[in-house]
C-alpha cells in the first residue's frame, strides 16, 4: 500500500509544524498502557527519554526497553576488556533504568555487540525487532529518530537502530513479512498507533515532555552509567569520588534541554511506519 | 571523472532554484522518444507519474516501466498469501499501466520480493538496472528520487530503488562497469541525457507536469489496484462496490497535488547521475 | 560513550553557525604537524583540498593521502581496459600530489575498485582504515563530507568513503574496536583532534581557506588528470594539446569556488567523530 | 585446543571400524535423560530417527526436536502455496512426532525457509543452535551427519544443517563463543556428552538401533507426512485414499534398513565436536 | 519430500557399481533431444565432454552451454588485462564449440568474472541457473560433477558451479523455489530426467562414451583455446607455431582417457537431484 | 588453464599412491631456502609440523608462520576474556615457536578472531593470504591439508584456512587476481613450486618426515600453550605444576604419530594448487 506516500508528499511540511490537536492525549498523561523503546546502547533511553519513561512507569504503565548492543566497546582503559564492558554496562543499565522504575525483567536485551549493528544480517534484524513488537504490542513505541541529522554524524549502531525500528514497525502490520512468527511462534500482526522519536533534530522536534518533575531523579539515573563518565572511562572504577559525581551532575544538568523555562525531552511525533 | 562533483558543491543550491530555461523541450512535450520509468513497486509509477505517463504514451512515445518488486506483502488479510497477492498485483498493474497505454509487454518485472530489495546483493542490483538502461536506452528515464526526504521515513524499497536506479546511470555510462554486458550481451555503454525523479520532497520540486487532461483516467487507473484500498487490503476482493469505490475516487482526488489551480505532478528535474 | 550524543543534539544548529573563535589556530597555518587525507579516488583530494593541501606541504607539515579507489572505470574510451586504466590514474595522482608537494611515498593506497566500494566487506573496511588512522596519528584529519547532500546523488563510492572514514575516527579512539591492531600490529588507540571535511554543502560549510598564493598549482596539478579530461577521456593519450589544456584550465579556473574576491576552498570543520 | 586434532588423525580410521565398548550404555536404552534432536526440514528427524525417538519416548526421556526449515516449498502443486504449505508440514510434522510421543510443545522451530538454509547469516544460525544447546543441555544429542556423502548430492539445507549443528556443539563448550548468551540471557556454557549422527554414509555406520517394536508405529508416524507422498505431492488432499495409504506403506517397508534381519535404523556415533 | 534420501543412503553403494541396465538409451545415442552443458569455465566443456558434445550434435540434438565465467584471469602474460583475456577466451570458446557442432548463439554466457563465482550472492546464482534449466528443459544435462574429490584440491568455481548447477535442479523442480519466474517470466518448474556428470571421481565414473570417432575433432576443438597453452599463455598471440601446436596435439592426446583401447569420456550418471 | 584438470583426473589416483621419486630432494634437507607456513590457530603449526619446522631452521632456512586467527575462544575458564586469551596465546606461540627456531618477527599474524574464520569474508582472505605469498615468495609452503576428512568433523576455521590457503597459492600465481598488489603494493606473480600438507588423512599422507632428532625440543614447545591444557584450560595459570607438565609430556608423546620405529609427521606433498 505505497500510495499513502504520495499522501506524505503533499504533507509532509505542514505535518511536522502542525501543533498536537488538542483533543489528543498528551504522552506524559498515559496510563495502564504498554510503552516499548528501543534503544540503540544502554544508556540512549536515558538521555533521550529517561525523564518521559520516569513519568510513563509513574503513572503505571508497562515500559518495556529493547536494547539492541550491549555497548562493550566504549571505555578508553587499556586495561578493559569487552565481555568484562559489557557485564559492567548491562548491571549499569539495570541501575538506572530501575530507578526510572522500569524492573530488570523488561528490558529486552537483543545480543549485539558495541558499534556492530550497521554489519549484523540485515533482514534478521528486522526480523527480531518485529517480533519484539508483535510480542510486546505497545500502544506506544519511542525510539532514536530515523531522521536526516544523524546520519552526517556517522553512521553506525544510531542509524541502523533508528533505520531498523522503523522497518520493524512496516513489517509488524503485515502479516507476510516473516510469516514463520504467526506460525511457529504464534505472534499476531501489529500496527503500532503512535511513536515518538527521541534525539530529533531540533528544527524537526515537534513534541516536548516536562520533566520537571522527575529532573533529579533522571540526573540521578544518569549517574549509575558511571563506566561512561571521567575519570572512570579512562581508569575504570566502580564507584563514584563525590567531586566527580558533584560535577557529572552540574554538567549533565547544563545539557539537558529547556524550554520556556521547564526541562523537557524534545521528540518528534509520528503515527504508523509512514508518517503524515 | 570525479571533477564535476566540484561543479556540483557550488552550483547546487543554485541549481534546485533555477528555472527552466525557455528553449528547453517540456517533458510533456516529448514525443516519439523512449522513456523508461523505474517504480520500486507496481504502483508508485502511476501514483507519481501516472498522469505523465498517460501524456507521453499520447504523444507517442515508447514507454517501459521496469518494476524492482512483486509487492507480495502489503495485505492485511490473513487469508492472503504471497504467491497469490503477486499474482494479484501483477494483474492489478498491467490493469492500471494498460489504461494509461503503456502495453503489457513494455512491463520490465525485475523479480525481487516486496520489502526485501534493501537486502539484495546490490552490485547485481545495479547490474541488472544497468542491463535494462543499455537495453532499452531511454532519452528519459524517470525514477523516485535519491533525495533526503524518505531516507528518514524508512530506509528500504523506496530507497534501494532510488539510490540502485542512479547508480545504474552512472554505471551505464562507463562500459568498464560490467564489461560482461558488452561482450556477451552486446550492450553498449549509454548515457542518459534526461531525468526526472517523481516523489520529490516539495521543497526541492522544481518541475510541475500539468495532468488536468488526464486526471480522471489517472483515478481510474489508480482504482484497478483495488488490493490496495480498503475493504480489499482487509479482505481481498477483485471488485468494487460502488460505494466504496466512489470514497476512494474521492480521497484519491484531494490528495493529487494541485498548483495554481491545477492537477500537477511535481518532480525534481536532472540530468545525468550527477545534478547540474 | 553515547552521551556526548545528547550534546549534540542541543548545540548542533548553533555549531554549524559558529564561527571559528579567534583563538583557534588556522589551518592553512599548522606547520610540523602530520595530517592525513582521505579521498575515494585519485582526484577528490585535489579538486576537494589541494591548494589547502599544497599550503600545508609548503608549512612542513608531513601530509598523507589514504586513497580508497583506484579510480579503474570512469573512461569513456572502447579500447581501455580496468589494469591500464588504473595504471595511468595511478601515475596521473603521483604527478599531480607531487606538484602539491606531497611525495609518492605518502600516498596510500587502499586496493579498492572504482565504484565498488559500496560492495566492499565493511566492517573490513573500517578496520583497515582504522588501523591507517592509527598507525599516521595525524593531528589533522581531511576528508569528503559525510554530510547529506552527496546522499542524494549517488549513493557509492564518495558515499561510502565519507562514513567510513568518520567510522573509522570513532572506532580508532577504543581500543576494543579491532583490538588485534594493538595486540599483533602495536597500535594504540588515537583521538583524532581535529578534521575539515572537503565537499561540504555550501550552506553548511563553516570554514574557507584561501588559497590565492597556490591557486595556478592546483590548477597546473589538476590538469596532471589527462585521462579526466577532454579529449583524453574519450580516447585516451597520455599528453595535452596545447589548445584542450588552455580551455581545461579555463573551465577549471571558471569552477574554483570564490569568497570576497579570492579563490577559497570551503571545508565543514569538526571535532572528533561527533561534532560540537 | 587444538591439539586433539591430532589424535584425531592418528585414530580416526580405527576408531570408525571400532565397535562400541561393551560397558557402554545403549542409546535405546536411555532412559529419564534429555535428548535433543536437530533436523534440517521436519520429516528428517522421523526418516532418519523416528523409531529412536520412539524408543526414548518410551524410555521416559524428554525429547526435543530443533527443526532448522519449515519445508514450504517440496510440493509440485501449482495451486500450492508456501504460507499454505508451511502451516501443512506443520501440522504434519506435529501428528507425526506426536505418534511417536514428542509433545507438541517439544518442537522447536528454527523458523528459516526451505532450501534457504545455505544462505542464511551463518554466524547468527550457529548462535541460534548454541543458544538451543544451552539451554536444553542435552545428554544425547541426534544430527543429520556432517559426513562427506551428503556434500556430493546437493549441497544446502542437508549439508547445512549438519555442519551448523556440528559447529554449535563446538561453540557451546566455550563461553567466549557468544557470551551475550551467558550475560543476558544466563545460558551457561554446555559440553554435549553423546552425539548419533542418522543418515550415516553406509560404510561409516557404526551404530544400528533395532527397532522391531516400534516399525509399525514408524510407518504410521511417516504417512502423516502425506503432502509429501503421491498423490498429494502433485495435488494436495489432506487425507488418503486407502489404496495410496497402502502403497505408501508397502514402500516405505521396502526402504526401511534391516541388519540381519531386523529392522534397524543407522548411526554414526561419536563424541563431542571432534570424534575420537 | 526428503524421504528419499532415506532410500538413498541404502542404495548409494550399490548403485555407484550398479552397470547400465540394458534397456537404456546410450547416451551417444540420443537424438531430435535437448541437451544443456554447464560448464564452470570456457573449456571445460571441452575437456570433460567435448567428444560427446560433438556426438550429440552429429545426432541431431540441440546442444546448448552454460558458460558460469569468462575466464578472465588464467594468462602468465603480464600485459594482458582482464577485459582483453574475457574477449579472447570468448572468441576461442566460440570457435571451439563451433567445431563441435555447437552454434554461438546456443552459447549462454552467465556473466561472472573468472575466480570468483565462489564469491557470486548465491541465492542469486541458484536462481540463475534456475532460470537457464526451466528455459532450455533439457532432456539431458551434463554438469561437472559435485562429487568430493574436487572439493579437496581447491574450492571455487570448479566447486561452486558443480554445486550450483545440482541446487538448480532441485529448485527448478519446484515452483515454489523463485516463484517470480514462473508469474513473471512465465517459466514453468521442470524436473531434469538425466543427468550426467563429468570430472568425476575415477572410482566413481560409472558410464564411459566411445568417442573414437571424434577424436581428432575434440584434438583440433581443444588447440582453438591457444590462450590457455605455451607458448601463448606466458606471452599471448593468436595463433600457433607449428610445431609449438604438433606438441601440444600430442600431450593432449596422451591425456584423453582410454578405456579397452578406445578413446573414452568419463561420468557419473545420475537421474535429478538426488541420485539412486 | 583448466585443461591441468584433465590429466588431474586421470593420474590422480596414482599419484596418491606413488612413492617420491629418489632423485627428488627431501623436504627435511632443504636448506638456506624460504618456506611459509599458514596454521589456522597458534599451535597447528607446531602440532602438525613442529618437528619439520624445526629441523627446517636448522638447515638454515627462513621460517615464517602465517596464523589466521589469535585462537581467542578456547578455554573453559569462566574468568577468561577473549582480549586476555588472545595476548596469552599469542605469547604461547612466540615461545613455542621461538624453541623451534622461528624468530619472533617471522610470526605473521592475519588478525581474525578464533571460530569465525568461517564467516570472514572470503574474496578479503584470499587477497590477503595471496599478498602474504607474493611477498614471501616461499620455497616451499606448509598447510593444513584441504582434503576431505577435516571437512566431515566440523567445518570452520581449518577447512577455511586450508581452502583458503589453497585458493590464494592459485591466486597467486596469475597476475590478473587482484592486480593493484602488482600495481599498488609492487608484489608480483608467484607460483609456489612444492607444498606440503600437514594434518593429512591417514590413507592419503605420502611423506613422512622422521623427526626423532627433535622429537624432545617439539615436546618441550609444544608444553609453551600451557592455557591449552588440563588443568590451565579450565583455570588459567601461566606456569606447569610439575606433576601436570609430566602427565602433559607423556600424553603428548603417545600421540605423536610413529611409522618403522620413529617418530614421524605425516604430510600429503604437492605441487601448485592442482596436484598431479
Amino acid at each position: 500500500m505505497e500510495m499513502r506516500n504520495l499522501v506524505l508528499v503533499l504533507l509532509v511540511v505542514v505535518a511536522i509544524a502542525a501543533p498536537l490537536s488538542a483533543e489528543e492525549e498528551r504522552l506524559e498523561q498515559v496510563n495502564a498502557k504498554t510503552v516499548l523503546v528501543f534503544t540503540p546502547h544502554p544508556d540512549d533511553d536515558l538521555f533521550g527519554a529517561g525523564g518521559t519513561i520516569a513519568l510513563l512507569n509513574r503513572n503505571g504503565n508497562k515500559v518495556y526497553v529493547a536494547l539492541y548492543t550491549n555497548d562493550d566497546k566504549g571505555s578508553y582503559d587499556p586495561e578493559m576488556t569487552s565481555q568484562r564492558l559489557a557485564r559492567i554496562r548491562k548491571a549499569e543499565e539495570e541501575a538506572a533504568e530501575g530507578l526510572l522504575g522500569t524492573p530488570k525483567e523488561n528490558l529486552l536485551w537483543m545480543g549485539y555487540d558495541d558499534g556492530m549493528l550497521e554489519y549484523a544480517p540485515q533482514p534478521k534484524l528486522v526480523e527480531e525487532a518485529t517480533a519484539i513488537i508483535r510480542r510486546i504490542r505497545p500502544d506506544v513505541l519511542l525510539s532514536i529518530d530515523p531522521g536526516e541529522w544523524y546520519e552526517r554524524w556517522h553512521k553506525t549502531d544510531h542509524r541502523m537502530a533508528a533505520f531498523n525500528t522503523i522497518d520493524a514497525v512496516r513489517a509488524a502490520e503485515f502479516w507476510l513479512y516473516f510469516p514463520n512468527q504467526r506460525l511457529q511462534q504464534h505472534l499476531e500482526p501489529y500496527r503500532v498507533p503512535l511513536m515518538f522519536f527521541f534525539y530529533p533534530a531540533l528544527q524537526e522536534a515537534n513534541y516536548y515532555v516536562n520533566i520537571d518533575s522527575v529532573a533529579d531523579l533522571k540526573l540521578e539515573a544518569a549517574t549509575k552509567h558511571v563506566s561512561q563518565f571521567e575519570p572512570s572511562i579512562h581508569k575504570y572504577r566502580s564507584d563514584w569520588d563525590p567531586a566527580d559525581l558533584a560535577r557529572a551532575k552540574e554538567e549533565l544538568k547544563q545539557e539537558q534541554p529547556r524550554k520556556d523555562g521547564h526541562y523537557v525531552e524534545p521528540f518528534r511525533r509520528a503515527k504508523g511506519f509512514v508518517q503524515y
